[in-house]
């Protein structure tokens, strides 16, 4: 995904609050062959690539069982991300955007989501495909799909 | 989704990391039926319920354009679970799974994802169906769903 950068016109900052509600550790590191961000695909959409995620081994007892699930949740730190946008103008539409409809990494918290492929587990790692992030991109946390809830083949987009 | 508690036996702790590593805002409220946490639906999958997602105004020009999508995601930040379970024993299974193997509000970053129908967008405001949050959740993202991607109706899971 690429990164951001100075506001395009049409563009919309907001001041951002003075302080944070939570916070987030970073619990690995995802490895793609991505080592620029000029370099990586647009969206995942767009991408075969095979990562490799690298827990921190303090975490790793809590990938027991994963392997019974096929596909998982991704969710990552875009930590290139400005965070004051509220509408932003997506180089493929040309016209300001509200940030919520869109996927883009600037957002008031730079989380990224991603649907992967399980391919393989180990102590404190895992293979998937297919991931379009930049090579050392902080992770967050690692959830089972359930296409019970999670599918919505249906699902409308302009 | 309910909270959480002692540990059980079998449940595996950690230390974390002694400081944080990135900061959230809240970025809004949820607000639905639930009003305590034993009311809560174990999962989205057991919910019909309207929610009514209420934006802190700041951001609100960040919903343009999102009624062109019928399903979002929604990330939010489940405050009352302990983040230092890497092993869980869930009711319904009565032995240790990982926690990242799990959807249980307990984990290092307690961040919740959900996949909504997108019934109404006003000013600052949203209605969604399906919800399973306590009321007064604290919001961190909205994103459009993109069946191309997101959806995997052939996911597998034990």
């Amino acid at each position: 995904m690429p990164d951001r950068r100075d506001a395009r016109p049409g563009e919309v900052a907001i001041a951002l609050p003075e302080a944070f509600d939570a916070g987030i550790y970073f619990i690995g590191r995802i490895r793609t062959p991505f080592t620029s961000l000029a370099a990586c695909p647009k969206n995942v959409g767009q991408s075969k690539a095979v990562g490799r995620i690298e827990l921190d081994t303090r975490y790793a007892s809590g990938l027991k069982d994963l392997a019974l699930f096929s596909h998982l949740f991704l969710l990552y730190w875009m930590d290139h991300a400005r965070r004051d946008l509220v509408q932003q103008v997506p180089k493929h539409l040309n016209a300001p955007r509200g940030t919520f409809a869109l996927r883009s990494p600037v957002r008031p918290n730079p989380i990224a989501l991603a649907v992967v492929e399980l391919i393989g587990v180990e102590a404190s790692a895992l293979t998937v495909r297919s991931i379009d992030c930049l090579d050392g991109t902080p992770l967050i946390d690692i959830k089972p799909y359930f296409a019970s809830v999670d599918s919505v083949p249906s699902a409308k987009r302009p």
